[in-house]
């Protein structure tokens, strides 16, 4: 088996772009494919979400190849959620200790920047307007859709890496093989991106360090402060019912539905019946599948074998982890590619699940949860527990974003936290309720059960 | 909308074929097409399994529009399950009350028949060798390879089924529509056929009228007689272990084991090693799908839409109840086919999730527990509990195979006997136990909780 293979990176996108940098570090010679023109000459959105938040585990995967400072200049922190309700009244919810925060990034400009950093490198070559038209998983040949040539290209790689996203064409061609267990499942919501542009004077026209919700039961709008002053509102909303995307048909509709269940953001969008009435409806997927790989010689990673829904704020974090644990096994396993990706699918499935899992449960909690009293002491009540308890008690949404705990591990530890918190309200009805003795006698009971869980030793 | 539209058939399977009679006696024209070539000319098997197993559901399809006393001239009669152990000694466990029994039929035979009753209707043609090689499902056309000519033909159907199977390509071009939820999942086990020829003088040589099974823990092998005298059997086998398909490479493996683990089998089975080296494994899947239906024009129907492991017996059975279930919705929605469709799916979709998950539970069922004589005591446990409370307890096995109840309510019905069943199988050391005042009391009182689950009224 030759050391150095000439690999292939279909989809230039932010895992594909990150990977290349990885793998070009370990000598290897690499190809991507992009099926969109050159994002930096052409900036075509692609219908794709307009920014993501930057948590731990992905700043972790920027720091091994030493690009994190050159990305933190264009990321905006915020430390807390901000919840409006129906009358503009705010209420706060921290997501981490002080200082701890997730980062606003524009997906664009992240991909821009990564791709201006891999570019360079003389390992790396980008291939644009190059859509994959079938993959060959058996013979590793690959044929293209050169879409500035009008011409079909070949290529016969010596691996393939599938970059290529929720609809990648590459797990297409997996899709194909025998036993390979795929899953698409959507939600009965979709979303509409709109914009709260800046003040006059170039500020934010909402508290810039912090993620807004607008929990409204069952639908919610967020909104994501942008470097350049504006906020980026996602609204998602049911296809159907009274309240949905369905019933919504014209301005007046539309301004109707704003003004009374979002009064306070309605006078921020100057624009807003002309962009929800532009721009399309996303939908929201989970994609699960198995296996990842094939004969040592082709792997899916990112999205294209683990699409999530945003929720969680982890779909490109998720991707990223898939990176910076490919390459720890890339010191153990370097030129044994097919125990490597049948090592690293069996590792990084469960927690794949994890999160695909967590990001569905955690729309309840934004679009719903946020916006009761109860669930906000509670979470009071488990950051108290929390600093009595640091080593028993990480909350939840601390391990998978602040974090390298395994998704997995975080999930089965937040559902025993889940049963200890039940019990544990039953006893409160204020944050100062935390010192009663039965409460501080019960943890003390429940968290030697807690032991049971043992912490993750990697 | 006219009343009588022209409707098309994809795939002239078992589900098709029946499908077909039905709507011609609603006075429709139907076509069907069918990759294959006619199986009555030409008899290749497609790597299908050869005989299947009809009860009740599947019956009442065939009553229904006439043919039920036809195909029961070629139809075994199975009372019983018989447990051969590894040294060859018998035991037995009846499938339901004196009488009642699953039948085994040959699906080529059972196909063959089907098209030989509905091929004369005037409003039926079959066209073989034409396989879909597209289906556009907002115009409605499809396009087909014909294998006979090499030409590729068009057609544009007012209504289109797709009773194409497992691998449906109609259910494909459904996949490539927004907000289409879709899972297939492999079991780790495959199957292999094998063949007990009939005895010299034409007879059974094993007993006749039952279905026998081999079981041995993670594995079987299970035998079900032909009319001809012979038995088909398959071997449900791990891909990969320390016994599995990976390890037999040679004759000699594969009669090593044979005789160590189905020692009564072997001398039955002269073709075994020409056989089971010649014979593919096949793979066993489990298909789930939503929306079963595109816009009032296209309709998913059978392993097309809901495939199942065939631990159950239950593939075809649930096609064909498809079939009823659908007939009686043409007499409320006739003409309004995009209600039909709409309220069928609904409907029918958590019967179809429920004998596929019930599929996969019984495969653990037959392969291990029926060898544990505390498993088989058990059920005669319930079949006394039966006959004492004839009303409120029906055998899950029961509901499924002898009755119409949706199989979703016998799924729940069969999860609340689970945990009745678990208390009363501590007081349980032998049948005659059933007698003891503790487990009468325990019945009595669990029974009235039992009464929560309602008698399904349709």
């Amino acid at each position: 088996m030759t050391q150095k293979k000439n690999i292939a990176i279909m989809g230039a996108g932010l895992v594909g772009s990150l990977l290349s940098l990885y793998l070009a570090k370990r000598g290897y010679t690499i190809n991507l494919y992009e099926r969109r023109p050159d994002m930096r000459i052409n900036s075509i959105d692609g219908g794709r979400s307009i920014n993501l938040a930057l948590s731990d585990r992905g700043w972790r995967a920027l720091r091994g190849i030493g690009i994190e400072e050159e990305v933190r200049k264009v990321a905006v922190p915020m430390y807390r959620r901000v919840m409006h309700d129906e009358k503009g009244n705010l209420t706060y919810q921290p997501y981490g200790k002080e200082g701890q925060a997730i980062y606003s990034v524009s997906r664009g400009g992240l991909n821009v920047a990564l791709m201006n950093i891999s570019e360079p490198n003389p390992n790396i070559s980008y291939h644009f307007n190059r859509q994959v038209m079938d993959v060959n998983v058996r013979t590793s040949e690959v044929l293209l859709q050169n879409h500035t040539t009008h011409e079909q290209e070949r290529i016969k790689p010596d691996l393939i890496f599938g970059a290529d996203g929720a609809y990648s064409m590459v797990r297409g061609a997996m899709q194909k093989t025998e036993l390979f267990d795929y899953e698409q499942k959507y939600l009965e919501y979709g979303y509409k991106e709109l914009t709260i542009p800046p003040a006059e004077d170039g500020g934010w026209l909402l508290e810039k360090n912090a993620l807004h919700i607008w929990p409204r039961g069952n639908y919610m709008m967020i909104a994501l402060p942008n470097i350049d002053g504006s906020f980026t509102c996602t609204l998602f909303f049911p296809y159907e019912g009274t309240r949905s995307f369905a019933t919504i048909k014209n301005d007046n509709d539309l301004l109707n539905f704003f003004v009374e269940v979002f009064p306070d953001a309605v006078p921020l969008m100057p624009d807003l019946a002309q962009e929800y009435f532009a721009n399309p409806i996303g939908s929201l997927v989970t994609i699960k599948c198995f296996p990842w790989s094939y004969d040592g010689r082709l792997m899916l990673i990112g999205d294209a074998c683990h699409a999530v829904v945003p929720f969680y704020g982890q779909g490109m974090n998720a991707g990223f982890e898939d990176i910076t644990v490919l390459d720890q096994m890339l010191e153990t396993f370097d030129g044994d590619w097919h125990s490597l990706f049948k090592t690293f699918e069996r590792k990084r499935k469960p927690d794949a699940d994890a999160i695909a899992d967590l990001a569905v449960l955690n729309f309840e909690e934004m679009r719903d949860k946020v916006a009761d009293p109860r669930f906000l002491l509670r979470k009071k009540i488990e950051s108290k527990i929390s600093e009595q308890y640091p080593d028993k008690w990480i909350p939840l949404y601390t391990m998978v974003t602040f974090t390298d705990l395994p998704y997995s591990y975080a999930m089965e530890a937040g559902m025993m936290q889940e049963k200890i918190m039940k019990k544990v309200m039953k006893h409160i009805e204020s944050a100062e309720d935390y010192e009663k003795p039965e409460v501080q006698k019960l943890l003390q009971k429940q968290l030697v059960k807690k032991e049971k869980l043992k912490p993750y030793k990697g």
